[in-house]
């Protein structure tokens, strides 16, 4: 949880929360969600979420493994794609891993 | 299935893949993930995906009442923000339903 608040507020999340919590410090996360559609015959869509690699860290390609990981688990799952939002910046580092500009997102906040 | 074919690709899809699937015809459709995260207190985002109205019927504000739906969805599973990708023509429209342009969506494809 401290590696993801240099994402955004991580906020307080108990043991019982988190599951399986590592006993040694975490120095890069990040998740994929697997989307079951209808569409594409029930396809599988794979979305990259929270990537973070600790401050201290960067510049070691850690994020760049983290990526081709996350990718390589969908494509395992079986996804015809995988789809992740960024920042304008951030963009060539996701085309690094092979990644394409694709639409624009849109968000509602409560 | 017939109206997500209108979207993309949507496949041949069994009775029994489909789950419950409705009798009459279907024309307007769209769909939201739940998203639980670890970050801002185990968070939950909603993920619209795969809004369409059937072509015969646009122009009724069917679309704008499918988002409006499927943002209160998630509004009420407790989600603190709701996100979508669509293309730059369609942005227009979103922001009509109270989206904002956040970030770039990368893609890559299997």
């Amino acid at each position: 949880m401290q590696l993801l608040g240099q994402l955004t507020v991580a906020g307080a999340v108990s043991e019982e929360q988190f599951g399986d919590t590592e006993k040694g410090q975490i120095i890069a996360t990040g998740s994929v969600l697997i989307e079951h559609k209808f569409l594409r015959n029930c396809g599988k869509v794979g979305h990259i979420e929270d990537v973070v690699v600790d401050q201290t860290v960067r510049g070691q390609r850690l994020g760049q493994r983290i990526i081709e990981s996350l990718t390589q688990f969908a494509k395992d799952k079986g996804c015809y794609k995988v789809i992740l939002d960024c920042s304008v910046e951030n963009a060539a580092f996701y085309e690094k891993c092979g990644y394409k500009r694709k639409e624009i997102q849109m968000a509602a906040y409560f």
